[in-house]
């Protein structure tokens, strides 16, 4: 078996509570709370907890001080906070968040109607927010939405993600993560993207964030790591789902991942047979059976019984 | 882009109208027809249209003769016919199909579950149904089941699988496919089968059947298609279920993987657009939603006007 080169480990970011539940009904905080605390007894080791983002345009979100407030921090877990600008940033730091990310769309169009501004003046947003977040010892992670297409504009060319992504670590950002916003990405759009990235910006702290909107979820993880990459998003159940796309599915199923991940001796750290009671219990939360197939199937280790 | 070796095209077999409707529940046979006939005007070049097996042991394929009779015969569409034994390669042959498929387990277990019979015995039959065929200038392709593993079992050896595919290339199969019955496969162990075979059986033309039950079946594919197999099983969309997992996912869907291979440059000869029209009947036709992404949240290309 030469030919599937794999990295021994990866680490995953579970975005469930920000990004699947920003895409899912309303639920009470207080079943936030009960998912986040369930997830930090996974073995995961970063958690996309919240967002900070207007309660007007994101309902969901409203409660994201509360929440981080009732959560038990699990010391072995990272916990970050979504942020669309700077008085995001100023309420994630302000909540004690040391991990922050903030969201710049690659396509113009995608950026004005997400922020009502253009990507120039969040990238020159996005400078402040370094600069602040720095002076309080906090990290910066810069997601650059639509990389691999916009649902509006279509194709984003490799070079203007790139371009975007360059000015985000000229002005001092930590991390970079690439999302595909609407699944729009396949396994040769994610190399051309990532080794677009690796020529332009070799020292990156590079992380992906798939949707599994057609399907393509899984194999653009496989291309991704067969490339080196070890940083990988993905939400528990597959909750959320594509604001484009009614019925579609959102981020890639985070058992999914492990499931495929631990199969092929890729380590995740992640206790998969607990992450799926979590799963089970999202799926209750949102009232509505999730997308993922694991959840549904069991891991394939999972036998019949013969006389079933 | 130097990583992905990826073919220029590939074959796609459409399997809906057998393995997908044989896991849904019966369907008319009008319906049937119009759904091969519907598929049959979508470019596709190969289309596994019924089986012939015992109808008290599956209802749903009862009137395979009937729908064979009916269906309008693309002459650019090889049409194919399932079968457990001789006694359905008899019916297959007197009804006039000149391209079988007959099935054996890699596992024991589910060989004996599946036909109450020894794998060995199966094989055993296997040399005589293609003597049958080959008189009446018939082709045979074995496919060869739980080849990533068995519901029951779990783990099958891939010598074992090696041994089995070897066995029933000698009585002078053909072709061989291996199937995913219960959606057991990752790429390591998918390069582990191809590369196997490649050395044991390098001249063997090879087809693979993936099921998604695990979400994995379009990351199985391209590991396959980075090995150099060409030939791949789908259901339009997705339809077919998993007998041991309620709810969960049957064959990939051709939708996913047509829309997958034409965005990397893999041609399929397949227009997505009219796959996507049948696929919309196939779904009024068994009643339910059917799990194909690409049919809910539309091909890539797709995009969402600005006023949405």
């Amino acid at each position: 078996m030469t030919m599937l080169r794999l990295p021994s480990e990866v680490s995953v970011r579970e975005v469930g509570p920000r990004d699947g539940l920003q895409n899912e009904p309303p639920v009470p905080t207080e079943g936030k709370v009960a998912l986040i605390d369930g997830l930090s007894q996974t073995g995961v080791k970063r958690i996309e907890a919240v967002s900070f983002v207007h309660p007007k345009a994101i309902p969901q979100m409203g409660d994201a001080d509360e929440v981080w407030a009732k959560i038990a921090k699990n010391p072995d877990v990272r916990y970050s906070a979504l942020v669309p600008n700077s008085r995001g940033a100023e309420r994630a730091l302000a909540a004690g968040f040391r991990e922050i990310e903030v969201v710049v769309s690659a396509s113009d169009t995608h950026n004005r109607k997400n922020v009502n501004r253009s990507t120039e003046e969040s990238l020159e947003d996005i400078k402040a927010i370094i600069a602040l977040a720095h002076k309080e010892n906090a990290t910066v992670e810069v997601v650059v939405s639509t990389s691999w297409g916009c649902p509006y504009e279509g194709d984003i060319a490799v070079d203007r993600v790139l371009d975007v992504a360059s000015r985000a670590l000229e002005s001092g950002a930590d991390a970079l993560t690439y999302g595909d916003t609407t699944g729009m990405a396949t396994p040769t759009r994610v190399e051309a993207l990532v080794t677009g990235t690796q020529g332009r910006m070799p020292d990156v702290y590079l992380g992906l964030h798939f949707h599994n909107t057609r399907g393509t979820g899984l194999a653009n993880v496989l291309t991704a790591l067969q490339l080196g990459v070890t940083n990988f998003d993905a939400s528990v159940g597959g909750l959320g789902g594509c604001p484009y796309a009614p019925g579609a599915s959102g981020n890639i199923a985070t058992e999914e991942l492990v499931h495929l991940l631990e199969d092929m001796g890729v380590a995740t750290g992640i206790d998969l047979e607990r992450l799926l009671l979590v799963a089970a219990e999202a799926e209750k939360l949102v009232g509505h059976e999730l997308p993922s197939q694991v959840l549904r199937a069991g891991p394939r280790t999972r036998t019949t019984p013969l006389d079933a």
